[in-house]
């Protein structure tokens, strides 16, 4: 997948390094059972870099710093490249300072958040970071869609696996609510409002609409905005507001925060205090036979596992469309 | 109210200085209509003061620093107190350096989490806090509490009112979810677990067992957990499973983060920024006549404005209580 990919970049116009990072993150995204953030989403991004709306010769450059905070211009290059250069950049300058935060304006949809959470805590960092989107959810109190889903990531470097919470502030995405709607099954909780505004837990109602629920109700909804308001203020970016303006969901604002725990703390004290809370989640006796209590990332960990030994599941038509781009 | 309160706080041999900063933040967070951490803890205070448990004579000191991160030791001082001072020294390291980090470890519960926010954005900074707590939820997938629910805070400054964001990671306090069994009504949402381990909204039954149920289901259980490691880690301090092993909920993990904008960046672009996005949250029509969309923060500024013009509601056993305290 990696190198049919890497060709397909270099195809649509990447130079060799970034058509391999490229390549290298849909594929891990892939790996990481977040197929609609990988191999799923090859088609639709090379139709955006088509449409030149994500240009293939920009990359995120340096705009303003202070001190160990930093503002960055994605210039509207690929969403994958700038945010890898900007959690680089963030983890140097937290290696060096302690502490780093890089604010990316006019970027792209950087696909999967948790990758950068991931790329972090490899690097031994502790990470903060979220981006804005288009308005996909109805502020809390009112019926046309005006914030965010706003991925929020957390990551915490740790020797037995990383914990790494990868969340968009709906309660479900709409991706996952249409595969409920395919297999002709209601949400297990509500999802979203369908034609009348009220809330909804069937995925044909909510889905004729498209307004999400913020988790938490009037508390993500909340969170959302004010994710938004820390993007685009330090970034000096677009808002979701600005985003919605436009045809496509271009010109994001993001904020990548690292932090270096190893400077000040032996890092094995650190993971014995993660590892106790980790093992204490786990005395809750499960509410159903089977049920597991899982700590963030873990579900990713063992993806990733099950996918090298038997494979990553590709649908059939997903691949082939990405032959025919390769052959065409 | 600030009189009295100091006087007792006097009282209850704290010096004067801190009487007064605990008075002064008790009667701002009832002013700011959260009596529930206001004026009505105080009694409950005073008694773990009596107990040892918060000591008057305790306050937090630095322990260690790298840069413009610090760890600090709260010694089971008042966690009004440390966090007040805490609050200050991210602050003031943010407004030399960019940004700063102070993580907090054997502190006391801080009372009203927006305070600091609120107190961090009057000083023009951008704020991010949160805390640990004793176990009051299960983890999702799990029966027993073995997750704290974690008050989380963001702030960001704003000449027309602040915007503040104070939630805990709980879809209710149990406070809240006794607000209704009082009145009678089931709550609009459901609020945590009943002993047959369902989620349930009827205050009764959740009350019964006041296990509570995360925003967002699985969601807020993963970002409980992250945020009990990062305070835990980061302060070197007690987990929420350190926590829940005492009789009491002390010496708690706390992390406060303060970013200095001005440094950076004009404050009229970041004002002009977040105005836009509350503004057009506005431009969505409410789902009810008369419902109204809210930026966070809006409601506690709405609070003051009342609370100003007509008096503070507080319930009379409970101020009878205070002055009784006053006089034994």
């Amino acid at each position: 997948m990696k190198d049919l990919l890497h060709r397909l970049f270099t195809k649509y116009g990447f130079n060799d390094e970034k058509a391999k990072v490229l390549a290298d993150t849909h594929t891990e995204n892939t790996l990481a059972g977040v197929n609609s953030h990988g191999i799923n989403r090859v088609a639709s991004f090379l139709h955006l870099v088509s449409e030149g709306i994500v240009k293939t010769d920009q990359e995120a450059i340096k705009l303003n710093a202070f001190g160990s905070i930093e503002q960055w211009d994605g210039q509207f290059g690929p969403g994958v490249i700038n945010a890898r250069k900007c959690t680089n950049r963030a983890i140097e300058l937290a290696k060096s300072d302690g502490m780093g935060l890089v604010a990316l304006k006019n970027t792209n949809h950087w696909m999967r958040g948790g990758a950068y959470g991931w790329q972090a805590a490899e690097a031994g960092c502790i990470a903060i970071m979220f981006t804005n989107t288009k308005p996909n959810m109805p502020p809390w109190g009112g019926k046309e869609s005006r914030i965010g889903n706003n991925p929020f990531i957390i990551a915490i470097p740790r020797n037995k696996g990383h914990v790494v919470l990868d969340m968009a502030i709906s309660q479900y995405s709409f991706g996952k609510i249409n595969e409920y709607r395919l297999r002709g099954e209601k949400l297990p909780y509500p999802g979203g409002w369908d034609v009348n505004n009220e809330l909804s837990n069937d995925p044909e109602k909510i889905l004729q609409k498209e307004r999400g629920l913020p988790i938490g109700y009037w508390k993500g909804s909340a969170l959302s905005m004010i994710l938004d308001m820390l993007a685009t203020l330090l970034s000096a970016g677009k808002s979701t507001s600005k985003i919605g303006e436009q045809e496509h969901e271009t010109g994001l604002s993001q904020v990548f925060l690292c932090i270096y725990p190893a400077l000040f703390q032996d890092p094995n004290i650190s993971e014995k205090l993660i590892n106790e809370i980790i093992d204490y989640s786990r005395t809750s006796s499960p509410t159903n036979l089977g049920s597991q209590i899982l700590y963030p990332g873990e579900r990713t960990l063992r993806a990733i596992k099950s996918n090298r030994e038997k494979g990553m599941k590709v649908n059939k038509e997903v691949w082939n469309e990405i032959l025919s781009l390769l052959q065409y």
